[in-house]
């Protein structure tokens, strides 16, 4: 294996056995980006220099016996919407051309003095507003959307083109492009990352969190991200705890729900049986499985935009009056209607999280991990608009692809997708595992005892060209 | 004294000591409801049956040693707009004809474990949408305004119509008319008492607490009143503590903020030096007192309104469309207006909420405590709709009583307010006393540190016409 394949936990091991250095994986990451990444599109920008610069400083510090943890000397990509001191924050958009921040995110800060390695920032959906990002390629096939918003970080880890990344998660934005790319991706519980420094979609269903190539990798860098931050008002006072997993693979006691509605209903029957097969294994495993009822799943869809769109519109204020020709137009279009919200429908959606809140707190009662598709549907084509389900029901892709990761926005319970398969052209497959809010141990042990139990190869046969689709390349 | 005139703790103590019975207590104030609700309107139904029942039980459990606390046997009035199963709620609306709970809200279900009597519901502005509680009279002048909206509890107590009681405050609504009718008030931190079962006006705003003739009794009846109950979704996951100070009058080493500006910008002049007086007070006794500027302070009026207007009509969406002539014309007004605010106005209102709270906790930094005016004039005359300030500008009634109160329930910090003396007309002053949120033990040590040095008569002498406005009673 060349060492931009390796997962995290294989590099950080490579590198205390004196098996790898800094500089040779962060050299193979951008050996990899320049292979790769005219095709793919995962970066707005490659900070190489300042990646070999960091290299070079870990394996000074590492020979020196200062050793701060497994991140030391990783190559990391960071979402572009999170501030790293001195180099620009895009959100991919022209309207934040020349923004360059002069002091690190909370996270970026973390991840700095842990010693991991920047090789880039990367693409996200304009300002994180959709679930395509269009800048970016799908790692697995030129004709299939990234999605997103956080495209380009599962992209680029999906690709070899960073050990791991970060992204931000509204209604999906991290889990449904790491399961269309074929890559583990965690949201954390709301308040468990502090958000400081990260532009806002919409501030009360915000979260950051870690895109990998495994549980455990991105267990490692959760440890990392996690613990208070007064700057963010929404930051939870806990102490920060390791939430690296143990290697146990046994699941005997551990209740698995398994929704009779909602999450399986206008779901490809691909999707579904992967995901079916991989709940089996859980039971497999020892894990009981239960059915459970999703409460006021109808109100779902209502709830998420009816809170999203007016916080989204209310960053975006001026901006939007003084150059509303900058923002590309499905963005300037969402944002435009936020204007128009009445207070009224923003508080039925504020008052619906509630009972909604309320209603979940009672499930995590009954089972301790629920179980189910990430995404309704594998990456859909690009420039596709939506889907028609076999009862004739036409869906926006972007409905669907908010549809199944929006409950876990809405209550603030943590929810990591893993890649249990892929369909019949390739592409990824993802299982979501939700867990009560700060149930982070619970999560990360099933999807570790998951991913042990049914190894699969996450690294996608990106930078060629799909053979069948060579002719759409550049 | 009458039974009626004496403190809560003075009745506790009389009760163990066999010197008083819960039954002549009740009779005591059921007697002074008879000789003076018919003028003063504190009560919308009196519970005179139950209440003598309630003192007969309290009567029984003591002789046969099973007492429940300072509260056994001890007469209270309940705002109408708390919940007490079997008895109406009217929230003084005539939309709530017939309204009757099957079951206590979370603290009237507290106080009645705790041995407390009801001797009635008290009226409110209504809706709690107001400052003056047009259906009652205040305590010390016939033809002044109770304050409001806990209008009827703050005179009941003043008028001996109750040994204490409980009131709602959302944007000073327990201060407010304590501080008209020379009671003591407290709002609590955001949080710590439960709202379960009370109709509210604005969620994120609204407090319940007590009114009571000393702070001492006000730290009884929190004691009571406080801890988690998971049905509010805002309630503060904390143990219940004692709340009782303890009889220390020495505040050395306490810092008492004093505002240099917004507390004691138009504000009357016998107000203003009441207030300084019990401030000089509190440095006799040893406090340090810090001039401390208020943050933020322009944006606290446009804050107050934009977060609550909005709420309040979201509670009232349905019975506004179907019965809109049930609604007193100033709280229609209020509630219509709601419905065309846009969503962008009440987010800004709740950034501006978040900053804020950001600011004064850097404030509690500096301080233990802010003392100030409670509200900048004495019970405004019946009717009265605006207030001149000397430099010609004018103000609504409803402004001038919310300016000052309204910081701590935007910030959700605990605020007390204590009499302090009357002016030139015999109409109370009070001083507003605020903490860190969370900071009651601070707070109610202070408050009564200063009734034990400066102990002022808190019993109106309410019933009778106001000599010189005999005319006007019914």
């Amino acid at each position: 294996m060349r060492p931009h394949e390796l997962s995290l936990a294989a590099c950080a091991r490579e590198i205390r056995a004196g098996r790898l250095s800094p500089t040779e994986l962060v050299e193979s990451v951008l050996d990899r980006i320049d292979a790769t990444d005219a095709h793919l599109g995962a970066y707005v920008t490659v900070t190489a220099e300042r990646a070999r610069r960091s290299a070079r400083r870990a394996e000074r510090d590492l020979a020196t016996g200062r050793d701060t943890g497994p991140l030391q000397g990783i190559p990391m990509g960071l979402k572009d919407l999170i501030d790293t001191a001195g180099v620009a924050t895009s959100a991919s958009s022209r309207v934040r051309v020349g923004h360059r921040a002069d002091s690190d995110s909370a996270v970026a800060a973390r991840l700095d003095a842990a010693g991991a390695v920047l090789v880039g920032k990367t693409h996200t959906h304009e300002f994180a507003y959709g679930l395509t990002t269009p800048q970016t390629r799908n790692a697995w096939h030129a004709h299939r959307v990234a999605g997103g918003s956080s495209g380009g970080s599962a992209v680029a880890v999906a690709a070899g083109q960073a050990t791991f990344a970060l992204g931000t998660d509204t209604g999906g934005s991290i889990r449904v492009p790491a399961a269309l790319n074929g890559v583990v991706g965690l949201k954390p519980t709301f308040g468990l990352v502090p958000r400081h420094g990260i532009t806002p979609l919409s501030w009360s269903l915000d979260h950051v969190g870690p895109l990998a190539r495994t549980v455990e990798d991105a267990a490692l860098v959760l440890t990392v991200l996690a613990g208070h931050d007064p700057r963010d008002p929404d930051s939870l006072p806990l102490p920060a705890v390791d939430h690296r997993p143990t290697d146990d693979e046994d699941l005997t006691g551990l209740r698995v729900g398994v929704p009779d509605n909602h999450y399986f209903d206008h779901v490809d029957p691909q999707v579904e049986s992967a995901v079916r097969r991989a709940v089996a294994r859980l039971a497999d495993l020892g894990a009981e499985l239960v059915g459970v009822e999703i409460p006021m799943a109808r109100y779902i869809r209502a709830t998420q935009w009816g809170l999203m769109v007016p916080e989204a519109t209310a960053y975006h204020e001026r901006t939007l009056r003084a150059v509303p020709e900058l923002y590309a137009p499905d963005v300037r279009i969402l944002l435009e209607a936020g204007e128009l919200l009445p207070a009224g429908d923003h508080l039925r959606a504020r008052r619906a999280r509630t009972l909604m809140r309320q209603a979940w707190q009672r499930l995590w009662d009954t089972v301790d991990v629920i179980a189910a598709p990430t995404v309704p549907m594998t990456a859909a084509r690009t420039g596709q608009e939506s889907v028609t389900w076999p009862d004739g029901t036409v869906e926006s892709v972007s409905d669907a692809y908010v549809r199944l990761s929006a409950p876990a926005n809405i209550t603030g319970a943590p929810a990591l997708t893993v890649p249990v398969g892929h369909d019949s052209q390739g592409l990824p497959i993802g299982m979501q595992l939700m867990a009560r809010p700060l149930g982070e141990a619970v999560l990360l042990r099933t999807g570790h005892a998951y991913e042990r139990a049914e190894p699969l190869r996450t690294l996608a046969p990106a930078g060629r060209p799909n053979p069948t689709d060579a002719s759409a390349l550049r």
